[in-house]
């Protein structure tokens, strides 16, 4: 058994994680713990099936330090300040967060308006996004792993099946999100009547996915950008990223083989047939990712492929990602206890 | 007093219509056709605060001929058929329907999968949108005037005050609707839990809302092309139109002031201020046009120009731009029975 | 033209009620006051197409004291404490929030948790129900109108027509209200993630609403009792009242005729058809209520009656109720500016 | 191996049920039907993880006589003619539609305007409300299963448990229902713009429910009715019963523990705390009805007990709650398959 900590569980991704975890066969959950909640009785809290015994607990080293894993479901800022005695201790670290998506700790603080307190951490952690080539492997050796953002999921998973056949260019990403998004905490942006029934854009130009998302695409094509336009929609949960790219001298049938044999062996993406639309209630409280792929044609143009890429942005998106990053992690199956 | 006539109007678009017309201070509904609700009150099918007196008559030219004008707001294919005779009875015509939108016959049958019946016709009438430049003159002598779709007006206005001063490009529009966007007619696609907490995409490639926009564009600039893709979004009203392009040596100072200008006197459109994000509830249930302009820069990109254009599919869209388009046809202020 | 202060400007109740008053032919906006927003440009927070001059207030009674008529929009416990100075600068006053609607201070004590700092000014205030009989001429000669409670509102326009012909009970409450409710302050229970899809009871016996709409029924029954359960519906306005309660030997004929009687003068009220279940569609952004009043038997069951009560919660259930009292206190037509 | 057919696999319920049964350890899906999908793939029209081979066969006996038990997802109307040929062959059945939920064929007759073609077998089938007393022994045995109604669910769980403890007395049932309570058939009330944001009721005194849930009462307590009024809330799933009855001489804790007794088998009902206000979102997607009971007191009324049920009418309020008696029937563990 995985003996298990998260801090930062009654979070909406916390406690997305926690409801996953609980029905993991092969994890003890240790040590939860809240600020919010400390010292009160966790099936107080969380009303799940499997009550979950023992009380939320503070968030300190000394209640962490015997886990084999911790969780950071936290706001950013926590996990790098905590990660390097746990690391002591020898507990493995998956971070929700975004303290260690981005490996340069200069990129950090102007796009977070923080320090990174352990940048020398930075080089330690892996992008826990698996269907990376190459990267499941990483992660299994990983001691921390940077959990990626939702957004960013979305976007990578629809072009890097094809990254290194496009030529340079800036690709458009018109991303709409559902309105758990940005968390819990509360917001008059995220109140039911700004929300229902209604659609708006946001953060054009400034949303901290974009640098995040760019730098991994990078990694693979050094001729690309990103035109980042992220949308709130009215629905709960889930991402539906519609992406402009160019291609050269590919037919559909071509690109789709790309796809397929990127994703032979990644089980939570699928590929809809030419003629379907999916719909975000498709993936919707999974670990999935669909996604549709249309070959386009138009004069003066050079965008020819539209990409359509859904996941749920709390479980993909977030707390089903990180549990698939430990199921690596510790070697077992990638669906357990993602059913 | 003008003297209208409405045929279809109990589907969505013309109940919209009817709300519009019966608070009218210059109008009298003389005749309201509905095959649905032929010989019943009026009054008892629409529940509005000013009751209508009458029952809905058939579609029929004897019931028609004596009106001022007639508005369509039927299916395709039912205007072209009736239009002659009541132009020779000397009655004005405003289709919401798409019968006179497109003026090559040949692009009418690619599209429409129909013949035209009166393409010698098609040459008399007059695009409805009046913010296009010199074209309330035109509306205004018009015998026929073919109102504008709902994607078009909203693709339109956010390009038309610069379509002059762009290259040669291809536009992409990432459009997403309301629900209401197809009408009332029962079609699963419509219903509540294939729509409520949902989001997906629809056309591509498809939709015959392209030929339509992608005329008027043609018309001032012939170097231009679209790539457009509607959405479904959750919400009952509503097109938000995200819409990429390029300008060159513009800043948005520039921008701005081109649309201003352009919009001198068109009370129903507006810009949003620089740091502004605009919502579709800002234009529920108006004739409102709102735009937001965001000046982008990106590597190895055109675009750097993202508008958002924000109407009522079901006003500005259609009914409110048809009644728009009568005030201007009977020299009444633009805005009457609008606000 | 009446001059008008409103306090607490910015709330969903302050914002409703200025929507309303931009537009309203009698009124000039002298003086808006918000705590949040004291400076700023008002055109720069409501984004009206009338826009209104001038900087939010500090909400002091120098601000004030020049005006004709106050609206206060407030938490409970502001209105009762400026209610003195303004009085006797000869403004008068209708307070939206709940100061004035109770008129025993040790009633307000138990149900606010707040001394009432007026409680001499409690006799001089009128409850803002117009359709209660006589309360029109009450209201016209009230310095302070006391705005009534939405569920209020809904329960007694519901049952007062009746009120005198029914037999000592206690009458069944079944309220179902849209988030708006609870006004605009922050909450979790109102973010969209908690109320989209979804539905549930609150409140239960600790209302404040009960004591409110009890008086009022005792007033005119002293054998009355409510058992009133309210409820939270992924609507955004709007509240749906379900009413079961108990009548002798009255037919729905004869019933209905008295609904007819009592609302004869009262123009914002309609009777739905007998076999028509009204939805809040039918009512929603209207000053209006629409009741539906249905007939039943049962075995072992003293309630024969089910009566629907619809209204939009922030408009006849507050700001737009306010307007048609200060029409009323002005000599003006009670729909004035509620069209 | 439990070897099933399903008639009408492709409505919501069919789907629903199929979603189910598919990841069901002791189920072979052998025989699906489908009048509208007749011979296509059923991998084609179920987006399924598990893919199930084969195509949707057409609703005969020849197609359905060698499975060890078949459910009927259909209308009304189809299984009273398909039972007899299925019995012979040794078939058991579990009707998910209302043919044998009605005992006595005149009141099915006058309830469902048809004659019951099978009113001989109606005394064989059991209704199949598991956690009546006894209950289960009798689904055990049964040839016949009679799925209960989602409305009937909801009500009978709420009372049952006290039923003989109660006076004489007429139990008010307010019920909210989820849009998705009348099935996929295409009908306008499902209509996106006409559920979104909005609330109604409906059928007052004439839903077929009420005979039903009365029935099972009278079974256990003679002086009994019920008044029941439904209505439909803007959510996709979920049924929240507000049930006012009145008790004698019993405390909150009393009738609580009577609850807890009454289920202490019965794992997928619970009672929430005191002062808890469970929401649709506690039952959605699950097979589990939670319960909330407040004890009220008012003057001249007899009511004392508020009690709340809410389930998700697709799964306990149909075809999780037929996989459930499926699981009796088979002498299966309860829960298998349905967590």
């Amino acid at each position: 058994m995985i003996s298990v900590g998260i801090v930062g569980a009654s979070g909406y991704t916390g406690e997305e994680l926690t409801k996953l975890l609980v029905n993991h066969p092969e994890v003890e959950l240790k040590s939860l713990t809240s600020k919010t909640y400390e010292g009160r009785e966790i099936s107080s809290v969380f009303k799940l099936d499997t009550k979950i015994p023992g009380t939320f607990k503070s968030p300190s080293i000394e209640n962490l330090k015997d886990c084999n894993v911790v969780f950071f479901a936290t706001p950013n800022g926590i996990a790098m300040k905590m990660a390097r005695e746990l690391l002591d201790s020898n507990v493995k670290i998956i971070d929700i967060s975004a303290d260690f998506r981005l490996r340069n700790p200069e990129q950090y603080n102007e796009w977070y308006n923080m320090e990174h307190s352990s940048s020398d951490l930075l080089d330690k952690s892996v992008y826990g996004l698996p269907e990376i080539e190459g990267q499941r492997d990483r992660i299994q050796n990983a001691k921390i792993v940077a959990n990626p953002g939702c957004y960013p999921t979305s976007i990578l998973l629809a072009i890097l099946p094809i990254v290194k056949l496009i030529p340079q260019q800036t690709i458009i990403i018109d991303a709409k999100s559902g309105i758990s998004g940005a968390g819990r905490n509360l917001n008059s942006n995220k109140l039911f009547n700004q929300n229902g029934d209604n659609f708006q854009a946001y953060a054009v130009k400034t949303h901290r996915h974009y640098p995040e998302a760019l730098n991994i695409l990078n990694d693979h094509h050094s001729g690309l950008d990103i035109l980042f336009v992220p949308h709130l929609s009215s629905m709960q949960r889930g991402i539906f990223s519609t992406i402009y790219l160019q291609t050269e001298n590919l037919s559909l049938e071509e690109i789709k083989t790309k796809f397929h044999e990127f994703y032979l062996n990644s089980q939570f993406i699928s590929i809809a047939a030419d003629d379907e639309y999916p719909r975000i209630s498709d993936v919707a409280n999974t670990n999935k990712c669909r996604l549709a792929i249309k070959k386009t044609s138009s004069n003066y143009g050079a965008t020819n492929l539209v990409i359509f890429s859904l996941i749920d942005n709390l479980v993909k998106g977030a707390s089903g990602q990180a549990v698939q990053n430990m199921n690596i992690m510790f070697n077992l199956d990638e669906k357990t206890g993602l059913n």
